[in-house]
């Protein structure tokens, strides 16, 4: 298993609006995507940039995961996603190295990806998701 | 002006080879490049990833910017550097914006590249960097 890219950049917000004024205005990054994802309390932007993508992140519910982060940390970056090709040969390997995954097995993701996350006391407190297939 | 990728993702880690067991043992990247930088209190090592690199960030001396980092937030992200063609061109149009930059030109970084960070304060809790030139 071998990660070949960074699939995105997960960054918190408090308004994509507001944040867009730095990713779309000053550096002129797009195409910039939309989407409100409810059953996740969110709307997400992702904006393209080279061969990967900042995921702008804003609550749209009190009890969604962001809203928690942006509370206790304020806006800023939330996590790190790699792209693999093999999610169990990731997560298996991980748990050779002592590196604890959030969940035993692979989670279902956007668009049919699958993704996990890696606690981040195992990862120098960066919160690292892998993601197998694309979207 | 436009960012056509991202340089690299700056992260800061008490111990680059404690924190290599995700990026290299894991994830497989490589080449991983470490170099001392003693005018800047740093050990830095780069490893690439698709376009971009993840430049992992351990202080060497207490006075670092990275020290106070740690002391205050942690191990975690610590920057976003997007790869930028003009970087005048950029400065003048963050401040036509309110994007506040941290020095009022562009100042030099490694191998020959020129820098500048914008507030955290003004690009939604993410310390920006951007890098005209290439290393």
């Amino acid at each position: 298993m071998r990660a070949d890219r960074i699939d995105h950049i997960g960054v918190a917000v408090r308004s994509i609006e507001e944040r867009l004024k730095v990713y779309r205005d000053l550096l002129k990054l797009d195409p910039v995507k939309i989407e409100e994802l409810p059953e996740r309390g969110l709307r997400v932007a992702f904006v393209s940039v080279g061969d990967t993508r900042i995921e702008l992140l804003e609550p749209i519910a009190e009890n969604s995961q962001v809203s928690k982060f942006l509370e206790t940390r304020g806006e800023g970056i939330h996590h790190m996603a790699f792209h693999v090709d093999d999610i169990e040969a990731a997560i298996k390997e991980a748990v050779e190295l002592e590196i604890v995954p959030l969940t035993k097995e692979a989670q279902p993701g956007a668009s049919g990806t699958r993704v996990v996350f890696l606690h981040p006391k195992s990862a120098g407190g960066v919160l690292i998701e892998l993601v197998e297939g694309f979207h």
